[in-house]
Order: structure tokens, then C-alpha cells, then sequence
């Protein structure tokens, strides 16, 4: 098992990684103290984890509950049906959630932590790829709005993350796909030794060589605890790891929450910004051509479909990124180093999306 | 004019308290940089001040969002209608919405400034006496939960509070009344040489004496800075704010909120907390009795009807200051001081709830 902190002074946190944390394990009895324990996670977690997430804290007499599954239910209501649990079952504020699922139950079960009473403890026990990489980690909780993804949400730090890798082998191949875009997203960011590293362990990755994956994991986790540690409110650094998302987002939302994964259209932004970086030299046409060889090996899409290179531009306008000074993107410029840039002119952007948009016949 | 300031490093920020703040003053203008500006106010304060307001950032196009008044509106829904609003108007992270009006407008428009896009900043205009001396100043943001007030929140700091005191002069007695209920909470919790000056000048302040009013602003201001400076989210002395409030709750929550003013439950749960430490012989039945007749100079209710001590005893459980060691309690401890104490035993507390019942023939 390995261990990651970050480091963010009284409220600082482990990252558990390793095989068995979520079967009997004494780290996750030990993870809080707190009397009063609700389970969140949803329908389809639910029937592989959650009986054993219970019977660690049997002698707590831990509440569950189970939401939704899906991208589509990370919104003000699933929000409010949590609050409505924690109210319902009378909890105190040194109650806490654990977050037994992916991204979307982390999210919701963090904002819920975060606001109940002002703010309550929570454990993240992240059991996709994507969530042990990235989201379950750093604090960032939010649901989406109707018009837009994690417009509402706020910053509150896990008091423990617990990374079971195990889990892994119950994710199905488009899940873990999705996780491996956001793998990748830290080779890009800012380590190109781990992005040659990913190329020529790609294929045990995606065959879940457990070493391969607690490697993949670790160096993710630390790399986001780094920069977390470095600028928490996202001021500054914290932006690169959004490499993709603000044409990710868009594309999300274009297609209606639910019909790509979020980690998939994170692929196709990461491959627009690589394609916008080309445009303006910052890198060679054939690193662009690498990272799309990178990711399409991890399994993901290229090319987004049935979506218009002006309805991704307009969109792109309202996300968080943008500010007074304008829309902000994160570019590649060398490989394995991006930078936090304003966007570049629209024409230059168009043509770069279009790039990665597949002609439908 | 005066100022007083929150030390909480870089969030920092200033309280200024005179009159003439609303009506084209600098200090109005240059309260916040931010180019995109969404004023938050109520149908009952909006015909009074929200023209001035808009004037005052005429170069800068404000928008304006009116909500309806009154402490049943301060939901999840009101919430929604201002982040929806912001969402609509396509507001960045360097955006800032100003709060004008009274408690519920702040905490409404602070928690929706908490939340969006995980938190931009906010500036307090409180237009009431309870909003000026106490729920504008601090941080803490909230909506209430159909089955308990405060319980969705967010700590979160303006950049500036303007009290401007003419404001005053249009708020119905009854508000008036209601603020000074947590005026002389500010005397009775830690000034002692402040409770005496508001038995003298009582008077005045009901007539809105322009020097004693901003006095006891001032001093109220001063007093929560420096408890919210030493313990900004209520781990230890902040709790102290509380006092009446645990009883307070209670009784508007039962009421249905709308039938008591917060202010008034609070006095009311002030008067019920000083019953309680009369009974552990922590203050004399004189203190308790002067405590009383301060309240009633202010105008405000000495006891409840239509309630019964079970029903109030009951509903304090599931209050904030409940946690996993049982509920405390805030309670006078000599006058002008009080500690915050585990809650007394139950026939000690139903005995003292009960003499601020009203036999109702």
C-alpha cells in the first residue's frame, strides 16, 4: 500500500492506495471517529461495496443511501436528498459522509459535507479510476447546473481518501478509459517521464497490472497534491489540471450530461488543446499525433460527433475559466509542460476544434 | 463614519458604519472592482434603495434580482433563483454580488456568492438593525432546511459590510425591536459596562438618535470582529454568538417561520437561557429580572404562547450546538458574561423554558 499526503497545514489528509482497504481493512474503521456515519454511493456501487463499507463500521450503526447513478443526477436535487438523509437521521456536526463511488457520488456527497451545517467531515473512498486519480482528491466538490457543469459547489478537503485499487476490476472497459484520460492529463500537465512511462505501460494498464496501476495511481496523486497543496482555491497552477476540461465541459454539455463520460470528453479537449497548441507552434504536429496515439490506446475517443465547432466555441465562453479578462485555456507547449494561456483568436480555436470533429457522412 | 475591521489575514475586510453610505458615497463605489455586478434585494427594500445602489455602479451596468421578503423564502429555492441569475447574466469567478437588505437577503445572497462557481466575492449593504450589528458581519452564510433553520450553509467573508444608518429610519419598529434584541446580546455575553450603557440609552435608540445608534453599532461590530478574528468557524468562543439562539431556533422554527421575527425568538430564548442559569444559581433572579425588563424597554416579547416547553425542548436537540457529547447550550454566568455549557438537565431546562410561556386563558 502506498501513502500520499497533502499537505494543506491543519487540514491536511492521506491517500490511501492499495489492494484490500475496502474489505475489513483497519485504515478504513480508523479514517474517522465520528459517532455518526452515513454511507452515500449509488445503485450500481451498491450491490459490489456497500455491505462491506457497513460492516466495518458495524459497531457505528452507519446510515446508507443510495443514489441514482449517473452524470445526469449531479444536480440541486441529489444534493438536497442527502441533506434531507442527514436531517432526517438527526446529525450533529462532527457527523461524517463517506463517499463510496465514483466522481459524481464525491461530488455530491462533498458539496453535502460542505455546506450541512456549514460543514461536516467526509472520507472519499473512490471506486473508479477517474475518482481515485483525480476527483477524489483536492477538495473541489460541486453539482452542475442545467446550463453549465460544477457551477455550484465549494472547496472542503476530505479528512481521508482511500484509493481501493481492487475495485478496478469491477469497472467496466469505457469507465477505465475514462480514467486513463485524466491519467494522462498529469503526464501532459507536467511529467514527461511518467507520460513515456504510460506509453509503454498502457496495455498493462488497461489489463490491470496491479503494480502498474498502484504506480499509475500513486504518481497521479502526487502530483495533484502538489499543486493542491501549492494553490487550493485555484488561483493560479491548480488551472492546469483542467487541461481539456473548458473544451471538455463544453462538450459535455452539448452532449446532455450522460452521453459521454466525463473522462472521454476530457480526451477530446485534451487532443483540441494539443490541436490549438500546434496552431500557434507551441508544439509539433506530431506530439499532437502522439497524444492522440496515447489515448486512443487507452481506449478513448478521438473525435467528437454530431456537435458544431461554433456551438463548442460559444459555449466554451461561460466557463469558470473565463473571467473579465476574457476565456483562459490550458495548452500544451512541449510535451510533458502546459501553461494557463488566454485563449487564443477565435479563428485559430475553431480551426483546432474542428480538427477533432469527425465528418459525419 | 466610522470603521471598524475583520482580521482574518487575506480576508480581511472592513465594516463601515455612518449615514449617507447608500446614496453616492465613494466608499459604495469603490467597495468592489468587479466589473460584472448583480444587486440582490427584496420587493420591500428595493423601492426604498436599490435606485441609489444602481446609480452608484451606473459605468459599471449593474443587474438587479428582487427577491420576496421574509425569513420563509430563505430556501434552497431562493438560492437557486440567484445562482440561476448569475448563470443567466454568464458570470465569472471575479464577479461580486451585493447583498441589500436585511438578514435574510445577506444570508441568501452570501451562501449563493459561497457556491458559485465554488465562491466569488460579495459585498454586505445590510439595511436592517439586526443585519447591521450582527448577520452581516462574520461570514456566516445559510439557508434554512424546511425542518431547521441555518442547517445548508457555507462559512463565507464579505469583502465589505456598508451600514449605512439612515437606513434605519424606514425599518418598521418591530425590526427595530428585533435588532436590538442582538444588541443587548452583544452587552449581556462579554460587556458588561455596554449593558449598562444600553440600560440608559434605550431611549434613544428606540428614537434612532443618530450618535447613540452608531455607538452601538460600533460596539457590536467591534465585538463580533474580534470573537469571528480569534474563532472564524465556530470551533470554541464564537458559539457565544449564540446566545437565545438555541431556544430562538426552536421557537421560530415551531412557529412556522414568519410568525416571530428572529430577533424576537432570540430574546425570548435569551430570557429562557437566563432562566436556566437562574436555576443552576449562576445569576440571580434580579439579573434574569433586569435582563427582562432591558428586552421589554426594547420591545420586545418576555414570553411565548401557543408553544409548549416539551415541543421546545425536543426541537433543540437537532439544533447546530447539538453534537456527539449532547446539546449545549449558551447561558449567562454572572451578567455580561456567559459561557457555553453542556445543557443542563432536562427538568432544569423545561422549568425554565416554562416561565417564559404564556398562560393563554
Amino acid at each position: 500500500m502506498d501513502t500520499v499526503t497533502v499537505n494543506l497545514g491543519q487540514r491536511s489528509y492521506p491517500i490511501h492506495i492499495g489492494s484490500g482497504l475496502l474489505t475489513g481493512h483497519a485504515l478504513l474503521k480508523e479514517s474517522t471517529t465520528a459517532k455518526q456515519l452515513l454511507i452515500v454511493t449509488n445503485e450500481t456501487v451498491s450491490p459490489l461495496y456497500l455491505r462491506q463499507v457497513e460492516q466495518s463500521f458495524a459497531d457505528r450503526n452507519p446510515r446508507s443511501l443510495i443514489l441514482r447513478d449517473g452524470e445526469q443526477y449531479k444536480n440541486l436535487e441529489g444534493f438536497s436528498s442527502i441533506i434531507d438523509e442527514l436531517i432526517e437521521a438527526e446529525f450533529h456536526r462532527d457527523a461524517c459522509i463517506l463517499a463510496l463511488g465514483g466522481g459524481v457520488v464525491g461530488d455530491l456527497t462533498g458539496f453535502a459535507a460542505a455546506s450541512y451545517q456549514r460543514g461536516i467531515d467526509f472520507v472519499q473512498l473512490p471506486t473508479t479510476l477517474l475518482a481515485q486519480v483525480d476527483s477524489s482528491v483536492g477538495g473541489k466538490t460541486a453539482v452542475n447546473h442545467p446550463a453549465a457543469k460544477n457551477m455550484i459547489g465549494a472547496f472542503h478537503q476530505p479528512i481521508a481518501v482511500l484509493a481501493d485499487t481492487d475495485t478496478l476490476s469491477t469497472l467496466p472497459a469505457r469507465e477505465l478509459s475514462a480514467g486513463l484520460a485524466e491519467v494522462i492529463k498529469y503526464g501532459l500537465i507536467q511529467d514527461l517521464d511518467f507520460l513515456v512511462w504510460l506509453e509503454e505501460h498502457m496495455s498493462a494498464l488497461k489489463d490491470l497490472d496491479a503494480e502498474a496501476m498502484r504506480y499509475a495511481i500513486r504518481r497521479c496523486c502526487e502530483i495533484k497534491a502538489e499543486i493542491v497543496a501549492q494553490d487550493e482555491h485555484e488561483r493560479g497552477r491548480r488551472a492546469l489540471l483542467n487541461l481539456g476540461h473548458t473544451f471538455g465541459h463544453a462538450i459535455e454539455a452539448l452532449g446532455g450530461y450522460g452521453k459521454w463520460l466525463h473522462g472521454e470528453a476530457v480526451a477530446i479537449g485534451m487532443q483540441m488543446a494539443a490541436e490549438t497548441s500546434v496552431e500557434l507552434g507551441w508544439i509539433d504536429s506530431t506530439d499532437a499525433d502522439r497524444i492522440a496515439a496515447l489515448l486512443q490506446q487507452a481506449g478513448l475517443p478521438t473525435r467528437v460527433t454530431g456537435l458544431a465547432a461554433n456551438a463548442i466555441l460559444n459555449r466554451m465562453q461561460l466557463d469558470k475559466k473565463a473571467g473579465a479578462h476574457g476565456l483562459k485555456v490550458v495548452l500544451p507547449k512541449g510535451l510533458g509542460h502546459a501553461v494557463v494561456a488566454p485563449a487564443p483568436d477565435e479563428k485559430i480555436l475553431k480551426s483546432a476544434i474542428q480538427k477533432r470533429i469527425a465528418n459525419v457522412q
